[in-house]
């Protein structure tokens, strides 16, 4: 199988889109995604943006069965941490069934590990869902932590009417 | 207690680091830390900076025991979700002890999602040790989800020699 992994440009956001949503499918949460290609545009590819991206593609002789050549992405960011210093957060690593097996995502996390190095990133992170053990396996035989088990972290959110609560009693300046 | 919250500069960071070690001898991992005020100035002011800081600041008349009347901070950067798109993540929010009961956490907290709304970010995360309780029942209290325990997510890292054989394996372009 021949890949190659490059950075993703503006004209891959209709890809991404897609499989940001076949991604969110094997995750059982189809119905949570509320992402458009122009927000990922918009956010992904102006100044200081938001998040960058990988994409996997193959040769068109390769193409999937559905014809697309874009089968794989990993979309990351930057992060900080007040111990460590520059960090690197992989957001969404995804690659399309049909060419599970080839190297493909194995290709993308080292690829964003380079990426993350020559920032002087000193980590690599990412979440995963408790019940997904194939992914949970695959990141723990490269060597990753698992620190909510051997540290006790917990992720937390505000979202909705709890977010606007905050911002609604935000000290006047 | 009269206090202001306003953002950070080059000049805060000795004090955000006095104030990053004193939380991580809260969280019972001092030696963990490896940042400098240096790293700080560098990651944090510069173009496409790492991260964002808010202070916390008493009038002069008001300063702790030991002189200081910066005594608190919030420290966040953006991230991004492939579901809702733009994000802000909390990476410390700290008071110093004698100030605490003041409402200042509130007023850093809430000045955080005031500052992600206006970059229209549609949530605010952070994460909590296991055994935070005052923690974890500050953040419940106004309304956040605790994600490890209601969907299962674990954090999970790559660092040091396992980050570096990432890296070695990237595939070449």
């Amino acid at each position: 199988m021949n890949f190659k992994v490059r950075a993703a440009t503006k004209d891959d956001c209709k890809d991404i889109c897609r499989m940001i949503m076949e991604l969110a499918v094997y995750e059982k949460m189809p119905d949570q995604v509320k992402i458009s290609h122009e927000e990922l545009e918009r956010d992904g590819f102006c100044q200081n943006s938001f998040f960058e991206c990988l994409i996997a593609e193959v040769p068109e002789e390769q193409k999937s069965k559905e014809g697309f050549t874009v089968v794989g992405y990993a979309l990351y960011f930057y992060t900080y941490s007040t111990w460590k210093g520059r960090s690197v957060y992989l957001e969404d690593l995804y690659v399309t069934p049909e060419f599970r097996g080839n190297g493909i995502g194995k290709g993308l996390l080292c690829k964003v590990a380079e990426v993350g190095k020559s920032r002087q990133c000193v980590r690599l992170q990412m979440s995963v869902l408790n019940w997904n053990t194939p992914t949970r396996d695959f990141y723990a035989a490269k060597g990753a932590q698992d620190l909510t088990a051997t540290e006790g972290w917990h992720f937390i959110r505000f979202d909705g009417q709890n977010l606007d609560n905050l911002v609604n009693e935000a000290p006047k300046s």
